[in-house]
């Protein structure tokens, strides 16, 4: 049966499935089918596994037990699943951050050689916020407190971390008076997975509430500390054309594909794929040079600072590889397929882990440490060179699209003219109505991109301004709305303004961590006004999310006032309790909420006319939607 | 129908039991029955709900799937569930520890009435190993400082947790080769957190490794500080009677219970209800007293300090409410069953909630922080003894029994002359066999307290010394294990040691974060031979476990070298790559593994028969098994 057209809006990934298909190896979508149906209870969250006396299951239809073997009922056993969620994605964005504040602290001390303090004029930025004085002295030194600085953000000392006095005071007064300010990256997410335990926090509003601090401490701690520290170390995006999707591999070149979250490792292959030592093996090895690809937030990172194409977001991992032009795939952590390496044993790719906290079956393991990374590069790119010679048949679908990237809040309010104030003029002219984030991750749940770029599609048209993240990101540069003539997509107002910025009407602002770039900018703009968050014509959508970390995000976003919906719903919807607190009850606590929407086209209206009813709390003209 | 046999072995539990069934009010083994048949996929740890992929089951009669959408197999999917347990189980013992130096940190600025530094001997002992110069200084100020360097050790700066150099250096030296020596508390909760999102550690094996890290991160981190921090605050424990069983509650007196496990609230609850204003108000109220008691390990951390009497363990939580002659149970953290508040509003029991990070529904919630805790404490007891005119039936159907706990290693060494040669010369000279230590909790799945009371009766009447913590104790307490004429118990050696020394065959150690003294003591032992843990005769056994903390327990005391056997099977039993690991391949790794055996006898045996082969590899006498 092919499902080619089902699975995917995308002309390559319908090509590769198709390919998948007639080469028999297994995709997501047959994984995902094969466990059809999936259990009701997980589904609905209402199974608990967190003690031995159980597992334990609430019967939803009110038939069979309503609690488990503690008490615990299906508000307290949905609330502590999704705090569990919550905990693991912030866990996930801060520890990435950990990794990077510890090469910054490695460059400081010269013992990471090939990495060194590219921006240091945000060292220095990011620095004075931390308190830390830098007349006079070298970046190095100013680097090494500021590393000592954010590690004290990890730890369990402070009463507020120090990003967070970025966020409009009127939200930071809310933080404190719900006592939702995080006090330590860390120290929330264990006090999260301390609060699950059986007969801890049994009251499943006070445990939402210390989700939302938990994700908090990801939003404007780890996350954030991941992106400035990732700006210092390998530059602050400026936008820069790109290429992107399958027919970004090249047929008569090496191609190294890196895949997942951390810049560090593809850093270095990126270095090393440049050395014209390594070009000449190529060539050598009979291809005509090296082509370094991305994929997923690795490949985003190096799309925003260098402009290195992209090969492809979440659901595409497995089918990159089908095309067999594929000589390495460098991989470190998150959102790496297990089954990547099974694919990959079905052509010639070698698959390289490169993470101490990211093994894989069936991948070879270079573990890149700062101290080694630069050769350690060097080494796998050599090994692609080599395997180019193992090539069997080929197949790259389509042509590559063409995109721009590298929108960093600098990078955007330097295109504005040096201040926001141009956008907020925009906004209150009416020319720009709102605008609206689109991030996170492919589901096999929804139509591959059918999400993302539907939902962007009628967003621009109404004159919303998009700014995307992740694989969102991918999936809308993938549908041509990342160069400046898509404002040919755009609605009057938004033509008119991107138009004459000669930007798109949907801007990069990079990888998953990235999306702290949003909450920068939201702030700055509310801080231009003299108002929150919460009063803003902002939103943001997940249509397409999968992971735990989108979790995580969502819930940030929300706390910090944005109204965020969720194409797929979340394990929640066996607590009634639990839906009601996140989609119509947090708007009292944290003035915004989430809403669940799988079709793109209902989120759009919902997206809209939130968007226009904050424009006419504002005293900004607003339309009927 | 009538269970109350089949349930307990204890009297006490029996007849309330009895009680409970014909007031009609649910247990825990109601809750527990109704569940029945438990989830397979979930028991078995086949599931996996960590992303909205899923969720997903592999199929353990390899029918259906068997691997999940991402591509995870069965190794992959029971290793991140266990990791996820034992990072759930040590963040709760840590989180408690950083709770008690939080308290440390506001004695030595004044902030906390009511609290002090009670022993400064430790205070200066421990102070020095976190390398602070005690000399001239007042506690206070060390304190300050000794609270300052222990929260760095919930960080992420250090390479090495501070009481890790505790450990043998042989062990030391292994956890540095196996790349597994804690560096932070809440780093390796959160990497393990991080490690097991979708997409980032693949490699069972290093998933379980990183798990042996993060609970040697709660074992010689978490666990230990809040076990010292407890002793300087509070008093190292010295032998003293106590009371134990149902009987502890008396008809005609003021019953407060506290129940958790942080000795911070119910400390000031003890201070409180030894006023003489306090029991002059009760008398008013036409009471005899207040009688204070205690439940689970806040129970333990009394009756360790002070002789406060215990009613009872985890089962025996709700069937206390049930005498009728509970006036307040004043609960902190931690295996508080939140059907607790239901059962207590079938009778007058007034339920109070005191810590922020655990509310119940149900219950009246009075935060106690360190500022205000002491006066919470009197308004809490002013309440309880206002509520003694609303009793109605009372039924406590048992007299209590004698024991006697506070075995802190201090007061073991004192016990032995003060040097632990005494107990090695008794262990060569083959009168006392080895040593074992039963800790844990209780678990529906076995008959109440049979599995602490037959394993601890099988070793020591077998000559080997008992050592006890948390609901094991309680159990052994219970059963008469704990005065000094139970050396009628034991074996002939044992009985001739214990009798000389005038103390009980079987040693209550504390609480469950008290199962560091068995560690302290056996690194002690170790030191004394110039050799590791792992070649002592000792075992541990959680007969009756069932919440993520014992995980944790379990994890560490065989990361640092002790043979254990667990009662209850933890779901792991779907990957038997997993199993074999930990109850086999671990003996390679860490010198000792995991063992799974719900039957008591059958356990006895195999404790035995570990015990003496270890004799024989020490060249010491042994004995067949």
């Amino acid at each position: 049966m092919t499902h080619h057209h089902t699975y995917t809006i995308t002309k390559d990934g319908q090509l590769l499935i198709k390919k998948m298909e007639s080469d028999q190896v297994e995709t997501v979508w047959d994984r995902h089918a094969a466990q059809q149906p999936q259990c009701g209870f997980c589904d609905l969250g209402l199974s608990c596994r967190i003690c031995v006396m159980g597992p334990c299951r609430v019967d939803p239809f009110g038939e069979g037990p309503q609690q488990g073997v503690c008490g615990a009922d299906a508000d307290i056993i949905v609330a502590r699943n999704l705090c569990r969620m919550i905990a693991a994605g912030a866990a996930a964005h801060s520890d990435h951050g950990r990794d990077l504040v510890e090469v910054l602290a490695a460059v400081a001390e010269n013992k990471a050689p090939g990495y060194a303090i590219t921006d240091t004029e945000k060292l220095n930025r990011v620095a004075a916020e931390y308190g830390i004085a830098t007349d006079g002295k070298k970046p190095e030194a100013i680097a090494g407190e500021l590393a000592y600085a954010m590690q004290e953000d990890f730890g369990t000392r402070k009463k507020e971390l120090a990003l967070t006095a970025r966020a409009p005071e009127k939200r930071q007064q809310l933080w404190r008076k719900l006592n939702i300010m995080p006090r330590g990256i860390d120290r929330e997410t264990s006090e999260a997975m301390h609060r699950t335990h059986m007969g801890v926090d049994n009251g499943w509003q006070s445990l939402l509430l210390h989700s939302l601090r938990n994700a908090l401490s990801d939003g404007w701690g780890g996350s954030m500390i991941a992106t400035e520290v990732s700006d210092i170390l390998f530059g602050t995006p400026k936008p820069a054309p790109t290429k992107v999707n399958a027919g970004v591999l090249k047929a008569d070149q090496v191609n190294v594909v890196v895949h997942g979250h951390n810049p560090v490792v593809s850093e270095m292959v990126m270095a090393a794929c440049s050395e014209a030592e390594m070009t000449k093996l190529a060539e050598e090895k009979g291809a005509k040079g090296i082509n370094l690809c991305g994929l997923c937030c690795t490949g985003n990172e190096l799309l925003m600072r260098h402009g290195i194409p992209m090969a492809g977001n979440h659901l595409m991992t497995e089918l990159i590889i089908a095309t067999g032009a594929v000589d390495m795939m460098i991989v470190d952590y998150q959102c790496i397929m297990p089954a990547l390496s099974k694919v990959a044993a079905c052509y010639h790719t070698k698959m390289i882990s490169t993470s101490d906290k990211a093994r894989f079956p069936g991948m070879e393991h270079v573990e890149f440490h700062p101290d080694n990374a630069q050769k350690k590069a060097y080494d796998v790119v050599k090994a692609a060179i080599e395997n180019f010679a193992n090539r069997g048949e080929v197949y790259i679908p389509v042509e590559p699209l063409d995109a721009v990237g590298g929108f960093s809040v600098e990078a955007v309010v330097s295109a504005l003219g040096g201040t926001p104030e141009p956008l907020l003029d925009a906004i209150k002219a009416g020319k720009i109505r709102g605008a609206a984030g689109i991030v996170g991750c492919n589901n096999p749940k929804i139509k591959h991109d059918y999400g993302h770029v539907t939902l962007t599609k009628r967003l621009i048209e109404n004159d919303i301004l998009v700014v995307d993240t992740g694989c969102a990101a991918v999936a809308n540069a993938k549908a041509g709305f990342k160069v400046a003539e898509a404002i040919a997509h755009a609605g009057p107002g938004l033509k008119e303004v991107c138009g004459s910025l000669e930007i798109p009407p949907v801007l990069h602002f990079g990888s998953c961590v990235d999306n702290v770039r949003i909450l920068v900018l939201a702030a700055a703009l509310a801080n231009e006004l003299g108002t929150d968050i919460s009063d803003l014509p902002l939103a943001g959508a997940a249509p397409e999310w999968y992971s735990e970390k989108a979790v995580s995000i969502g819930a940030y976003v929300v706390a910090s006032g944005i109204y965020t919906i969720l194409g797929p719903m979340p394990p929640i919807a066996g607590s009634m309790n639990v839906v009601e607190l996140l989609t119509t009850g947090l708007q009292e606590v944290v003035g915004a909420t989430f809403a669940v929407e799988p079709d793109p086209e209902k989120a759009a209206v919902l997206i809209r006319g939130h968007i226009e009813n904050q424009r006419r709390n504002l005293g900004l003209d607003s339309a009927e939607v």
